[in-house]
């Protein structure tokens, strides 16, 4: 993937590269951005990220198919440490945007993958058990790839 | 507002209507998720509640703007405790999400009283500073207007 802050208005905020991608990789959710049939929708989400690809997982069928169906061109953004500072009337923080395609993972190995992924990140101190129960829940589990094309970072300390 | 969850498939993880409200009021921030000419575009951004619109400061011109131009139908999402619970490879948390129709706001009065509320929201204790630093920026700061249609609110407690 790319970093790109070149459409940051706010070229004093930029977080670094390596900051960009922790945040992204370490995260504890995003939300990902659609554009449905009926306007911008977007939702809470836990994920893992390998590569340039962020996996999450859903149910087969639900508004999130649907409004990628609708335009696979999506948003996931990740904050990190937010704090209000308010005798400076602003907030602290630190967020990575990532744009690129969704598509609806067919292959099952990758679908697999993913759920591993998934597990590692989320539940490390319980692989085993993690591993047992994709095999009860894969085939009736949901996973989507966005292939990101570009990250950008931003960040504001006072 | 209606508070409808009509369209949540897991019918089992509602959040109660009072506190799906004072989420939204109380949140630190939110992801206000567009359907931009490029697809699904979210940020993360401060905010204020008044009835029911959402209020957001921005800047008078930038890709915020230019998304609710192309559809002013937009998601805001807030996320509130979040505690990951790995053995049981799930994760607590609880989300409100509010679909509504974004508008610029036109008229000066309309966009102070905005800024201030968001000041009281986060600045409580430095809220004449506050209207001052208002008095100061408020030609050169946007304000958008959320009219919220419909909240839905989600959680998992295990």
């Amino acid at each position: 993937m790319r970093y790109d802050n070149a459409t940051v208005r706010r070229q004093d905020r930029l977080l670094s590269e390596e900051r960009a991608l922790e945040l992204l990789r370490e995260g504890e959710y995003g939300v990902l951005s659609m554009a449905s049939a009926e306007g911008g929708y977007g939702v809470p989400i836990n994920y893992a990220v390998e590569g340039d690809t962020i996996y999450l997982h859903c149910a087969l069928e639900g508004r999130k198919l649907r409004a990628i169906a609708n335009d696979q061109r999506v948003s996931f953004c990740v904050v990190g440490q937010k704090r209000i500072v308010p005798e400076q009337f602003t907030t602290e923080f630190e967020s990575v945007i990532a744009a690129g395609r969704a598509r609806l993972v067919e292959q099952d190995a990758e679908r697999r993958h993913a759920l591993r992924l998934i597990v590692e990140k989320y539940a490390p101190t319980h692989l085993e058990e993690g591993l047992k129960a994709i095999e009860r829940s894969a085939h009736r589990t949901g996973v989507v790839a966005i292939e990101v094309d570009c990250l950008s970072g931003k960040c504001k300390r006072v």
